[in-house]
């Protein structure tokens, strides 16, 4: 039974675990908060402690993958810029572990490439080897898997889509970022004189226009196929450009799936051509809050 | 010295042509017209016939590179959809040339793809190995190289930059394709109170617009920048989705390079970090009337 360990770089907790390659199984869970590892000034080496219990209580692990949120070299060893810690940035960090661990090979990548490639590995359903993966949250993230393999474009980095020019001269995600829509959703309540579920006083959340979406409710529904409309126009774009036609969309907000779906489908219809709608075929994404950690650990199998 | 055989399927006329792998040099070239072969009801017959006569005058050549204009499937051995030549969709062409030529090796390619490689291997500039190359003429078409190869994206088929969303819910060639920038001149140009060398007769052509530009006429120069914005807009998706800083424009308008090239600074300035600004270059392609038998000639390096 092989066994990975994967390790989940956060803003707010480094989560790590050995995670069974067969079946996705995650054992001896640990999270540490980051800012303590921050603050010491020593972030690489607290990691490499953390690393080093595990493997002694897991000797066979010889594999270990680990997802950062940010920039990273083309060749895969060096962080370039880690937004939410820059304490780190430009630290060889592959190398470095090397180093301490000489007979274990690291697997690095950016998070949200991790996490999906780990859909591939881990997911619910049967993936083909190429497809789209958006993540609706704060930002719009996402990634490109080609042949099971992320694909990271010329310099390293590829995939983007919350930076595509969207609507109003504004990048997608400052559209439908979480924010933005939370932003929209309270201007056009403020706007609507139909009967609706949601709050005038400019406290709409996300969950709350899932929850009214869910019971019916018109304006919560409209609010939802803007964002489609949007997200959808910007998938266009993914397809034309990568010629995928596979498209999953996890992170918080997907949780509006269903209800975002019709104005995406009628933008997919209205921009393509028969040879991409003959395989389009979108699915929301399914493994949640173990995304990081299991998409760390699928980086193991390269 | 090492020589190829490229192939450069046309719809209107087929060239082809002996290829010196170290300098590009063209000789034994021959140009056939497309629609003879196309009514023959034979055409890969006749094609083969042809690279047998090339083949016989020059029996050190073993491989033979060849474009066409259209789709073709992801292992590049057949034609999906060859637009200007239907007589040829799903013909197994490079096992059909294989059984004839079994000495031989073939290596097929879209024909925008095959342009794009060329540009490494014969341009006059030093270019890195990833670049995006866009052609601006009928139709905007392009290609992306990483690391010194045609990308495929996910189904074989990527690149399709003309096909991008863009504005008045138009893609982009149906904004920016030759037919649609000459709408727009004479448009502009009937509501054009100024003094200008352009015709009001709606006759404008792309090298009366170069011409006047050059001249330094105020209306040509605004048109062209209208054009640069619409195209800038285009590549930043792009430059997000591929992590690639490297342009190369090439086909018959990018005669217009230096008028377009201020509005495409200014959207990629508005619409790029950084990350991406510090390394962006945009250039004119080198290898114009023999880019198409170069670019074939160019895949027997793989």
């Amino acid at each position: 039974m092989e066994q990975y360990l994967g390790i989940d770089v956060g803003g707010t907790n480094v989560k790590m675990g050995i995670v069974d390659a067969t079946n996705g199984r995650i054992s001896n869970f640990y999270s540490h908060d980051t800012a303590s590892w921050r603050t010491s000034g020593h972030f690489i080496e607290r990691l490499g402690d953390a690393i080093s219990l595990q493997l002694a209580e897991f000797p066979e692990v010889s594999r270990v993958g680990i997802g950062v949120p940010g920039l990273i070299t083309r060749d895969r060893t060096t962080l370039i810029e880690i937004t939410a810690i820059p304490e780190i940035d430009g630290m060889e960090i592959v190398p470095d572990l090397k180093k301490r661990f000489p007979d274990h090979d690291f697997f690095l990548e950016n998070d949200a490439n991790a996490a999906a490639l780990g859909e591939y590995y881990f997911g619910e359903d049967k993936l083909p080897e190429d497809y789209i993966f958006v993540t609706l949250g704060t930002g719009i993230g996402g990634a490109a898997i080609i042949d099971k393999k992320v694909f990271k474009g010329g310099g390293g980095n590829a995939m983007e889509p919350g930076h595509v020019p969207s609507r109003n001269e504004k990048v997608l995600e400052r559209n439908i970022g979480k924010k933005e829509l939370l932003d929209m959703a309270n201007q056009m309540r403020a706007n609507y004189t139909g009967s609706t579920q949601l709050p005038s006083d400019g406290t709409i959340s996300t969950t709350g226009l899932v929850a009214a979406a869910t019971n019916g409710d018109e304006l919560a529904k409209q609010i939802f196929l803007e964002m489609g409309y949007m997200l959808g126009e910007g998938l266009v774009s993914m397809v034309r450009i990568l010629d995928i036609t596979t498209i999953l969309i996890g992170g918080g907000i997907s949780a509006s799936f269903e209800f975002i779906m019709p104005a995406i489908n009628e933008r997919l219809n209205y921009w393509l051509t028969p040879y991409y709608l003959k395989t389009i075929n979108i699915k929301r994404a399914t493994l949640a809050n173990d995304a990081g950690l299991l998409g760390a650990a699928s980086l193991c199998f390269e």
